[in-house]
């Protein structure tokens, strides 16, 4: 019999806050709006909290949960996920977290050419004394510079922009929808494909929708305020500059009370 | 006259907690130990709160700030630094965040040989209702599994692993005094110039210390409660694990309650 | 009719040795040895030589090919796409390359638990006045140093370890191949998934089986030349030192001539 | 008596091309035009030739060589410490890169506010047969697309974008004037404080000097080609696209040949 080293007990009674795996790349998939599943490819931290009593946790046993799921990812079943490793784990406390790449079908403006494009999603689920089930999204956009535009006789800087936002996670919507919310809000949305009359379009119409990081995260708060779905949330806009080497940026959280 | 537009009213009655810039890069001098100045080159994040009726920030005020700082940091001058852009922006909440590397002069155990080593820093000062400074430093040290020594006839898995620790900024400490209480706390210190005779006694001085990721983090918060300068901090261990391609995690909270 | 000023003529009589699109992130799907696909999420750089008279290239043609990819990667398809690109873009040069994470079943030594494990593969298709197929992969090992070993009463110090591989892609061997002749070169191989039976094997395994990083590139490259089908190839060794901040570095290459 | 391992005779029969440390953090020192040293922080690789025979080389000789540097860094005595490293590591071949931050002072074009840029400079020294000395150094920029301009009634897209160059390092020209050379090959330079009277102008300047990545390294291509001290280099631009979430990317070589 191999001694059980994590096992023992712990004499200095400090209860630990989260232990876990970090950084486990895992394949992952997730159920799209249209009820097919997409799949990905994610980096897992998986951790729980350990009583002041006991030396160490069981580390294997994230990873076993892991090579367990076999179905895609969706609200209901991450927020069951979150309660199997607990109960795996005997653990009161603990969290889960999945970051990774999805892909949307995207239609140019113009030409109506399809391309996929790609938005970081970071989906969390924590217990402590709530359960807690968040979406991040980052959506990719263009800004263009009301001021630039403004003070110029022609043209207007602008640039790429990350639109994050975290909301609750549940079934009421879909990650597609939350990501169409939020693209509504860039001066123009992105694609991977365009062709000159989608580029001429773009173009216009960013030129003709200027927005400071200050309006990207006002109006993406405007438009989530206007929904039910999204009582809560935190919003966050990063410009990277083309006149600078470093960026703007802006954030707007509403909480509960 | 050019326009301000970033002056103009604001109609959609949506404060915004923060805006600024991220990621300027620029070069900084931190007051050492021993009174003299080290030179480093930070990236340096700086926002302000912006009222609802107002609908854009001065974003080069922030540059301005750090171009006029001419002292080597302190956490007293760092809070002097925040008040002063408040001040310059007209903003009644703020924060700044400078990341950088610090050296530290590292004496080899026995051959006494000397090199540096590099630390990640990051000064953290927000100004809410309360001032709250923060200092983090990312300690790397070596671990050795308890449980692989105990149960293997010979050799135990080890690796680098990271302790990081954020604790409330003031001049009661140096940076080099909170380096060294955690360096202390891994199954060895590391160095970036060891001789063969240092090779030896480190390897034997880790065998002997065994530690699971949970006992950094429990070794290093009871380091930080025997000592009364640091009340509160948040004490995290990683361990880029020898045996797999992921790491262990784990990390505990004190806060003020 | 929409302005083409990316085909109007360039008088700076300067050819471009390549231009396209980088980092395009797009789904990917792989054969593998069993026969079946294997999902992934690669960046892909897609680019061709630009003859000194044009002044421009068609961008959005990359990404529409990358939208055309309908059957599982394998180096025949793999090369046969390079050829599409070139002549599609009417290009004499270009190239491919395509960068993803690829999971491979592992079986833990002694407990028999499966559980996967992540390696980094880059394909690259280039074609200059010769078509040349390369592929490369990042296998993580374990390394525990010998001289660690020799000189201390007991233990050794060890780490995570990057053994990086380049060789000629063709169809006389299948990824996992590559990856298992180069895996059993560390000192031990690692796994996402270990119970306390495989850990003292692992341990001491790699205790037995000392190795600098000197070794570690020395007996891959003495692998692949006992192997016909890598008649070239670049073996990189990079171990994540755990006594140190630094890493340690090794490479060969062996070429045609 | 401590047993030296490395120091022992391989029987393998296979000579390594490089082996030594990598990212080992480092403070340095580099000389400007103006004659006075400017602090940076650098990442630092260095590596020799292992003979067949020989089983290891000696790390810790690569620290001391780092240690040792007493004087700001020119291209001179950049080269003579690769000499010293050969000569200390008793070494036929081998090489050294310096990765680290540059900073410049800049002036705003109408304001004349001064500010610092930064810029990633990577030199390389590397003796095979012949010494090969080179300065890499990327420049941020913005580019105006030429075709966006042409074919939309208002506005055109523009973005930040990375022109980096690396040409044969000599004392014939100082780091500031290889950077200047290439900033002017944008659509416009880039700075970190602007007031708004310089982000018209810029805007403006940008608009009326449109580049595609395509022009962007042509025009920095002629400028060194127009140059004598610069007979051989490497141009690349990477265009962090407004309008997509990928880059446009172009490069030209030009060697001795």
């Amino acid at each position: 019999m191999i001694k059980d080293t994590q096992s023992s007990v712990d004499i200095r009674k400090i209860t630990i806050d989260r232990v876990g795996v970090k950084r486990v790349r895992h394949p992952l998939s997730i159920l799209q709006r249209d009820g097919t599943p997409q799949a990905s490819v994610a980096y897992c931290d998986l951790a729980v909290l350990l009583p002041a009593e006991q030396r160490g946790t069981h580390m294997s046993r994230f990873v076993e949960l892991l090579n367990k799921i076999d179905t895609p990812l969706t609200a209901k079943n991450f927020t069951a996920l979150l309660h199997t490793m607990l109960k795996h784990l005997e653990a009161s406390q603990g969290g889960i977290q999945f970051e990774f790449p999805f892909f949307m079908q995207k239609i140019a403006p113009v030409s109506k050419r399809e391309s996929l494009l790609d938005y970081k999603i970071i989906l969390s689920a924590e217990q402590t004394k709530v359960t807690k089930v968040t979406c991040t999204v980052v959506v990719p956009v263009k800004s263009l510079c009301p001021c630039s535009k403004e003070i110029s006789e022609y043209g207007a800087h602008n640039q790429r922009s990350h639109l994050t936002v975290t909301v609750a996670w549940n079934d009421s919507f879909s990650i597609e929808e939350l990501i169409e919310l939020i693209e509504a809000q860039g001066s123009s949305p992105i694609y991977s494909l365009l062709k000159r009359s989608d580029e001429k379009y773009l173009t216009e119409y960013a030129y003709n929708n200027p927005k400071f990081a200050e309006d990207l995260v006002r109006d993406t708060a405007a438009a989530l305020d206007a929904d039910t779905r999204f009582p809560c949330y935190k919003v966050e806009a990063e410009n990277f500059e083309s006149i600078h080497n470093h960026s703007a940026y802006a954030w707007i959280e509403k909480s509960n009370n």
